[in-house]
């Protein structure tokens, strides 16, 4: 048997390991050309909207963390409050990283791509790779530091829900807000430059087409970053928090063993990356680094792999070998592969784990559940938003009758791909806790193996992440290829790069809000545990209301985000139609534009608008655990849960059908681009675009966020003003 | 104390009144004038039309009502497959009865409006009034009668529950395969008629011109009224099956308050519909009647109104008052002092029966939170989809922007549009519960206040549906008037009863799914104690499964039903488009169309598309009552009806928004009729349409239907495959 504290220390050893191949990583990144100066110009500026926008962002949370911090200590315990600025801190770091990286290896990927395909993919996948390992290292270390501080104390995994809230109060800010600065720039940029002026996408004379590039990583790199940074630290915590209450001798195994899983995840996951980047020492001067710090960051960092040298010797002929004539299946495969490597190693390695810990059996098949209920949820979700696809070119088809039938099966389409991921999820959670039970005897033993599940299946995370965050990566090189006018041979491979970018981007929405269920619904679980609920009946006097309520506030949530977009991007338009009234010189080339002027303005609108919807989502679960009692605070969590569920998923993948729908016309089918059919698709394609990025992901953070500060207070709800 | 079967025999009693009624004014309806024979000849066309798709329907109906009707003998008892058959035929004649009526009122009220405003309203209202009372007193009936039937069995409530299946089933076929006919038919009028060949609305050259009108009594009438009668006979059912299990001396008149309340609603309804009406027998011929059994009947009828003659007689100055100048605000006033009226009238005389019953007063109290709530949605879904009002009107201001964003604005304002109504109805369940509780000691006596409530809300149905009802009459006048070409001074009079027919179209919506909500919940309370289930764990082993798979329900159940809309419409725009081709002169207007052709593809189009998602809404609950238990199901009916309530307001309020939005920019707002935003305008209201009258209403009977199944096969469900 393990024991939690061994346990812990082993993550965060593999925490430290993860930092130093970061910091190993990113100095790779960094030393790759940076290409002409047009390039670095353009970079650049990208690099500056990108800071400006963090700088003001992390200003404000910074002001609403010390708040909460000061709640939190002051009505709970300082030792909450505490791991709340912990948790706050490590979120925002690794997005601050994820940030500082995507926009410096952009200009790299676009110059790499000169050199070949291959070496694109290898530049930007390795900024992803930087992302995705800052956040389960950041979180790994986290957590298992505070854990460490605590140690003796009774409430130490009390405490530690601090962690989870924090990192949740920065995923708030940064999926909301992000998703908003990212559409309203987008839209903005489109609805004058496309439409009213008739000048190509990434066009260097749109005063807005900086915002837009900033945007990308701001939404899809910070935020999906921060989104899943969230799940991994909840559904770990709740898999502890619910350990902690189960019996026998082995409490302290069950604690230990979401941290073990997470660690042999770190193994997986670099095994995965290096299934993408292969040797990467080419074009690299020499591995030497030179600083005190990260030397002893590089030898822990070939320490690790080296755990697994001699399978990665064995599979090394493996690794993806991707040639100029790759087509997208090709890249596709690469990265499947990767994922799928991972996947390999960490049922090895679990399955030892699982074994060394002293648990049942059933545990492994646990996370065999959740690894395969992840992976199925992001596999359906590519069926529903390729272009290769029947849905997606059914939409395509209705786009023949206008924009009307457009928007008609495109929902449709959206409702219909809700079926799987729901059954596939409920599957998983009725096996979850069926294996739980017969292994322990009692349905919290059943709800502990839906958190371990949901630690199987953000194990990987690592490199799924990567493979996510490497997609706003090369769309902006891409971006850059075309202001800086590189050669057409450049702009194809960027392309290239970009096409597998959006697919994955899709499916990475699928996988997070997936694993964003599972981790409410474990952090929900936890919750009733900590809120002593002894009955909790469906029918309940306070438990109807609760539901219905909750799961009304995703469309709350969602109206309100929507309409969010709406102001910021006419805010946009109104500044882009300005400067080409009044600099004159601008349409022709002559002048440059004010970009920061948009920059500014998508950064405002992006973070007022954030305001209420993110007040809200804090707000409303501490309103109804006062004044309707607890038991109603778990119905809503529960219909906030399963309604927001539906909703994220059909308004993201929705939005992703009609975007390759257009993308499906735009290679000539149904009259190609310019066509009625065409015009048809871009307004479903424009409606798509908050569904996609801005309201559907941000519910992922709702409904993880309701639940994380309801576990948080959850000693202090009583039964409510409604005494029966 | 008023014992039960004393309530059933005055409900009885008051049922027949009702019938008697709904004979009297039918006769009265059917005297009135037909006008020339251009009016005869459309009307007979629609009429032909009509009674093709009844007939078809039913046909289709009687086989599955067998099929059901055999399997509830063999597997339950034969005494609920009887209940069952009633209520297929007592839903189903109340509903061909409405039509009859409707398709015939249509080319009256036409005429009417050549002598005024006000005989038009009569006629028009008086048609809804048979279709609202038919409804009302057919229920009554039926489950009195079946009552008595099965006194003195111990099982006699639970026989009754087969009249709810019976109910909803009819309704099922009404709303979906009702909802699929109309919009199918006025998509493809609309798509080749007015975009295609530019010729207008309602002209006799389109050959689906009279399956659209058709279509209005199939969806507006029909599915209405169905959609309605379940949630009547489904509200008393539920409460009288709780009512039954409360303890004490007062079992008896628990079971017997709701047929009360009924019954002196049925006096309330008719003293509103009084209210509109008036004295009608100005343009009368005289009020003797020859046939015998409608002496009897108009012997009845008039007894009815007399028992509240001194009333009446001191309220007679309030009658509506309508005159020429008339603005819509005016005719709105008109209907809306009817409900009020009524509302009046019902809460003084429940109390006088809930102080009668020997209850607690606290149970009156439920009654009026019922009815607040009922008309409290009715007037929030009127704010939200009124022209006149700040949401509607902010679409019309997106569409300056092109299609795009008017669909985002208008699915904000229909996300926005859910909040109130959630919050009535969860404040009124609560209060419910509370109240019921605090007069009893128990959840389950709270429950019972739960479908009292719900009761109350429709006590007033008989007035409430003429309101709607009244709706698609008004519509249809207007068409017959122009395709007949009759003075402009006529036209705009139908005009005016039109738009006044679109505004309580929308507040019916909404007045619908709140009744479908409570009732629902009503159901699922009595199957919970008719099931026996002891324990229902919010996070019970297979309870978090059931609420995921039932909240995906309806979005799969409008995935179908809009694919089915989109599928019917093709249909008959090639239909249309080969008899433009194929017949010289249509276009001309020398030869006539073939409408038949028309009318039956919509037919067999919706017959076709209502199969599958029919069968899914009863299939399901079984399959998931008999694999995952009796417990799952519960589940699963928590999480259909909250995300069903959630879906079903989205849609109904967008869906009433865009159709406003459009109609104010045709006031000549942001460019008017032609304007860019006029066109944007057309497209969000063509999205809306599948959304408002097809895929939101037949959410409604989702939820209904699958409560209604389970309570009817509570006995035979076990804990499931899955052995915890």
């Amino acid at each position: 048997m393990i024991h939690a504290s061994t346990a812990v220390i082993i993550a965060l050893l593999m925490g430290i390991a993860g930092v130093a191949y970061v910091i190993w990583q990113l100095r790779r990144i960094l030393d790759y050309d940076q290409g002409n100066d047009t390039m670095r110009s353009i970079a650049a500026a990208i690099q500056e909207g990108a800071s400006a926008f963090l700088t003001r962002e992390y200003r404000v949370l910074g002001i609403f963390v010390v708040i909460v911090a000061v709640v939190i200590a002051t009505f709970l315990h300082w030792q909450t409050a505490l791991a709340f600025v912990f948790g706050a801190i490590a979120s925002a770091g690794a997005g601050y990283l994820g940030m500082y990286v995507a926009v410096r290896a952009n200009v790299r990927t676009a110059a790499a791509a000169s050199r070949g395909l291959h070496e694109g993919l290898r530049v930007a996948f390795g900024s992803g790779a930087i992302m995705g390992m800052s956040v389960v290292s950041f979180s790994l270390l986290g957590m298992t530091v505070l854990y460490l501080i605590f140690k003796g104390d009774p409430n130490q995994l009390v405490y530690l829900t601090g962690f989870g809230f924090g990192a949740s109060s920065i995923a708030l800010f940064a999926r909301v807000g992000g998703g908003i600065y990212t559409k309203a720039a987008d839209v903005g940029a489109d609805l004058v430059g496309k439409v009213e002026k008739g000048i190509p996408e990434d066009d260097p004379r749109n005063p807005a087409v900086i915002a837009d590039n900033v945007g990308d990583n701001v939404g899809d790199v910070a935020g999906m970053g921060a989104d899943l940074f969230e799940s991994y630290s909840g559904s770990i915590i709740a898999a502890a928090t619910l350990g902690a209450t189960l019996g026998g001798g082995a409490t302290a195994a069950f604690i230990g063993l979401p941290f073990l899983v997470a660690a042999v995840g770190v193994i997986s996951s670099l095994f995965g990356i290096y299934m993408v980047i292969g040797k990467q020492n080419d074009a690299m001067p020499a591995a030497g680094v030179p600083m005190g710090f990260s030397d002893v960051a590089v030898g822990l960092s070939s320490t690790a792999p080296a755990t697994a040298g001699g399978l990665m010797g064995f599979l090394k002929r493996y690794v993806a070998k991707v040639d100029e004539n790759a087509t997208l299946e090709d890249l596709l495969t690469a990265l499947r592969r990767s994922v799928w490597g991972a996947s390999a190693v960490i049922l090895g390695l679990s399955l030892v784990t699982v074994l060394l810990s002293g648990v049942s059996f059933n545990y492994w098949l646990v996370i065999l559940v959740g690894l395969i209920a992840g992976n199925g949820i992001a596999y359906v979700t590519e069926h529903y938003t390729s272009y290769t696809e029947k849905p997606t070119q059914s939409i395509a088809k209705a786009c023949q009758t206008g924009p009307a039938t457009t928007i008609i099966q495109g929902v449709a389409v959206g409702m219909m791909s809700t079926v799987l991921p729901v059954l596939i999820t409920a599957v998983a959670i009725l096996l979850s806790i069926w294996l739980g039970h017969k292994a322990d005897g009692s349905l919290t033993a059943g709800l502990y193996a839906v958190a371990l599940a949901g630690v199987g299946m953000l194990s990987t995370l690592g490199v799924t992440l990567a493979t996510d965050a490497y997609g706003p990566v090369a769309d902006n090189a891409g971006g850059i290829a075309e202001m800086s006018s590189l050669p057409k041979e450049v702009r194809h491979r960027t392309d290239a790069l970009d096409s597998l970018g959006n697919t994955t981007a899709a499916t990475g929405k699928g996988f997070a809000i997936g694993s964003a269920v599972l981790t409410a619904l474990a952090l929900l679980a936890a919750y009733v545990s900590a809120a002593k609920i002894d009955t909790l009946h469906i029918l309940g006097a306070t438990m109807l209301p609760g539901i219905l309520i909750g799961a009304m506030l995703p469309y709350l949530f969602s109206a309100l985000t929507m309409s969010a977009v709406g102001k910021a991007a006419h805010a946009i338009v109104l500044e882009v139609r300005r400067q080409f009234q009044e600099i004159p010189g601008l349409m022709e080339g002559t002048a440059k534009p004010d970009y920061a002027a948009c920059v500014g303005i998508s950064t405002e609108g992006a973070l007022k608008e954030m305001i209420i919807p993110g007040t809200m989502a804090v707000v409303v679960p501490l309103v109804v655990g006062f004044v309707l009692g607890k038991e109603a605070l778990a119905g809503l969590l529960i219909g906030t849960t399963a309604s927001g569920f539906l909703l994220a998923v059909m308004m993201a993948n929705a939005g992703g059908a009609w975007d390759n729908a257009k993308k499906w016309i735009e290679t000539g089918q149904y009259g190609g681009k310019g066509s009625e059919a065409h015009k048809a698709a871009v307004v479903g394609d424009t409606v798509g675009d908050p569904f996609k990025d801005t309201s559907g992901p941000s519910l992922n953070i709702l409904i993880k966020l309701m639940s994380i500060v309801s576990l948080v207070f959850a000693g202090a709800f009583g039964s409510g003003w409604f005494n029966f």
